[in-house]
């Protein structure tokens, strides 16, 4: 399993997000995938290795082409881990901080 | 608000992620979050403006020190990226060929 390292390392980019957002409809070859995006094959495939090293793809030969497979299990840790923040993300600065006062009070 | 690019690459490094899970604690004095870390104080302040730059943490003054305290809510829009993909994560490979090979029948 990828560490969430590379996973987040991995998610962190545009280019990347929009080839799983592509792959959610389904397998595709590399260069139907690669046509709409504004770079050359070469740095294409590099986000493609940045993906496979995270265990975000999965690259499967048909025929003389690449076809890749949304591997999203590695995306479960990324859940779990912002999940449990979930509790902060709903308060302002201010709130936060009288929060935090609370849960001091109440842990002395 | 931060873009999602900057808040993934923000939460990619272990060492910030430790200063996020440190601040779910309560506000600290930067000098006190950075005592553990095997690191000097200058590149720890890296990290802390990396963190600040995607609108993780903010910076109050106290006296002569500076405070963190965790601003959680860019951390949403990374759950909700995430949980697009709930769906899927469960699924395993060969599985998820055929949920994909279903999918095309449907929709044909």
């Amino acid at each position: 399993m990828a560490t969430l390292d590379h996973v987040l390392g991995a998610i962190a980019d545009p280019t990347r997000r929009s080839i799983l957002a592509r792959l959610a409809d389904g397998p595709a070859r590399i260069s139907d995938i690669a046509a709409p995006f504004p770079m050359s094959l070469t740095g294409f495939c590099k986000h493609v290795r940045i993906l496979e090293h995270a265990g975000l793809v999965k690259r499967t030969r048909h025929g003389r082409e690449n076809t890749l497979v949304l591997s999203a299990r590695p995306l479960k840790q990324v859940a779990e881990w912002v999940l449990d923040y979930e509790q902060f993300w709903n308060l302002r600065l201010d709130r936060l901080e009288k929060f935090f006062a609370a849960k001091q009070e109440k842990s002395q």
